[in-house]
């Protein structure tokens, strides 16, 4: 790998190979996409023509002038490529040094916006252990996982206009509720508001209606992956889920990332999954190393509560993607699909606060204190590593939200 | 109500208490806003302006130009009203008949479009049949409704990228299926291929994140009605939903209506649930007529096979969104959603094939020859028609689709 030029980037988590993207602006300006390298923002659109013109390139100016990654987005997997390149290129080349530099901004002198419109948002359950653990808690007598789990990712759809970026605040929200003890359903703010550590995948390059994508095809698609907390009101999803599937006690908030790291940058991460017993039928086989080794933390006010390994999910990327088009559906820039919570096997590797008490019968300790379900102003962060190309670890996106307390009714 | 200048238009279900939008376009010609007044489409752009400038109006003139509803769609309800004030103005006052006339085109010499960007798409199951029917059909040894279906309207998200206008084919999706003789699943074409009969309602003006939506402000956010089939491949279905629910069994195709039916023009369709026991939550009570006495026909290979009345719904419209937003879940305009099949209590009024067949067991009559599940080649056209103000009936768009084979994998 060459050494980038940037000050204090080289050895850090955003080194030159990772270059990942969000858009970004700053009192009084446009919004407009951003590249992270250390602590710098490279802002993207003036440095895309250095040089001279485009010609038969791909218009990248214009893609990264957009207060969106979705022109970008759009313009497919080969411009992916020679934006990547371009970007190596001038940000390693010393004689395109003095023309860049007044180009790159201290991240802590920006705002992070969302970084691209969620077109379809779906939500796999990708994690045997995950899928397992809710199983036990919930249905105690019976085999944990459901008879369709091993045959297929399990999914579902959720709601793409409540996909907020990191950093926003999540209000507690009411819904109906049944408890074992209620007679009749109870109206109120959730009593059992959770987390979900999740890995997101964006689409890029979408498909047309009748379209399948095999497995290989991955990285035709899916341009980059964020960090992903898909909140949960436990309380009311226990009541409304049958048979429909989960609904308000989801909807009021799935927060992301701001950066969106390229695919293209977890090259070195991609890993042998655990092992699928059954085979999965042929539209479902991958070949070769389709997991991906990256590390995750949940901190919740300050304190990591748990390290789930994303190398433990037991379904692919690539299994998803191929899952979710096989009967046909049509993909479109800035389809956004969850891998469902992260849990690993080890008690401290569980990816929800559902799992780490247990069913809330076993508060965890958070510092000095304990819980079970969140409470008000409670902080959570998602963050995720993952081995760099270049030897080093790479940061993806960091997830961030704080619950505010139940609006009154 | 005033008498149209407009020839043929007196009436017909296409009279001046109707005036429903779409988008159409003509050979050589951008796709564009327009209004049916009996058998012509009136151009809506070159009137809007008719007598001069809007001056502080609602710039309706550019929000038809565009090549959907989006724009006018989200500017709300003031100009909904004021752009219905102004069409009936023109299209019944004879003093803007020479104006006017050239701009009215054959509906028979325009192509329509999908009328809106559908952002989220949600979808309902608020027959009390149509879930008693399913219940009954799939678990017949217990109670069929389960225990949340009285307190709350049951949904869940739908994909929003696959739901396409009237006429688009719809291809016999793959997927997985495991049947009860099955001992592993199998990979094919569906064999269970369905529709649904339901009516879908598009919102106009969105919410700001946090903000909830009371049962009496429904019209401030749903612009109309579009006519809705939800196609199902319910051997998919049944495997796959749960515990997420439904996901690639209803993915692949949901075809609405190119026309949207101004709620306004539904103002003598309001009628009272048949009723509702328990009492509702008082976040889902309503005051007044809260049900809408819509006909809807369901015809397949030219044969009426069921006459579902909306009548007999038992959760109201204002109901579901009252229920979508009460965690604080944002609208954005654009946003569809359905009410799910529309299934009477008479055998010929089921608004399934699944019912209609009585899970698959007997074969229904369609002219001359029977059916259980859709085959290749059937088409399926939902018809709704409804009071107007005027004294006739007006009818919504009709919703048209046909069975392609699945395609060769």
């Amino acid at each position: 790998m060459s050494q980038t030029w940037v000050e204090g980037a080289a050895g850090s988590p955003y080194d030159i190979d990772h270059l990942p993207y969000g858009v970004f602006d700053r009192p009084g300006e446009p919004a407009r996409v951003g590249v992270r390298i250390g602590d710098l923002v490279l802002d993207g659109a003036p440095v895309a023509t250095l040089g001279g013109d485009p010609g038969d390139g791909p218009d990248l100016a214009s893609a990264w002038r957009r207060p969106s990654l979705d022109a970008f987005l759009a313009l497919g997997r080969p411009a992916w490529e020679t934006a990547r390149d371009w970007l190596v290129e001038i940000l390693t080349g010393p004689e395109h040094r003095a023309a860049v530099e007044p180009h790159l901004l201290p991240v802590s002198s920006v705002t992070m916006r969302m970084p691209f419109t969620v077109a379809d948002y779906v939500d796999f359950y990708a994690s045997l252990e995950h899928a397992s653990n809710v199983g036990r808690i919930f249905r105690p007598d019976q085999e944990p996982l459901l008879p369709n789990w091993r045959h297929l990712p399990v999914g579902y759809h959720g709601r793409a206009g409540t996909v907020l970026p990191s950093g926003t605040p999540v209000v507690r929200p009411h819904g109906q509720r049944k408890g074992p003890a209620d007679a009749e359903p109870v109206f109120g703010p959730s009593q059992r508001l959770d987390i979900e550590a999740e890995l997101g995948f964006v689409v890029g390059a979408g498909t047309e209606l009748g379209e399948r994508v095999s497995t290989a095809d991955l990285a035709d698609h899916v341009f980059g992956v964020v960090g992903l907390n898909d909140w949960s009101a436990r309380d009311v999803q226990a009541w409304e889920y049958v048979p429909l599937g989960p609904f308000l006690g989801k909807s009021f908030a799935t927060s992301i990332s701001t950066w969106v790291t390229p695919l293209a940058a977890l090259a070195a991460a991609w890993t042998e999954l655990p092992g699928q017993d059954p085979a999965p039928l042929p539209y479902l086989a991958v070949d070769g190393p389709a997991g991906l080794d990256i590390a995750v933390e949940v901190e919740l006010n300050g304190h990591v509560v748990s390290r789930p390994p994303y190398s433990t999910m037991y379904w692919a990327p690539a299994q998803m993607l191929a899952h979710l088009t096989v009967n046909g559906a049509s993909l479109r820039t800035g389809d956004l699909f969850g891998s469902g919570t992260v849990s690993g096997p080890e008690p401290g590797q569980r990816g929800s606060l559902l799992e780490l008490s247990w069913g809330w019968r076993e508060p965890f300790a958070v510092g000095d204190a304990e819980r079970t379900a969140l409470e008000d102003g409670d902080e959570v962060v998602l963050r995720y590593t993952a081995p760099g190309s270049g030897g080093g670890r790479i940061a993806l996106g960091e997830v961030v939200g704080r619950v505010e307390p139940a609006r009154a009714w």
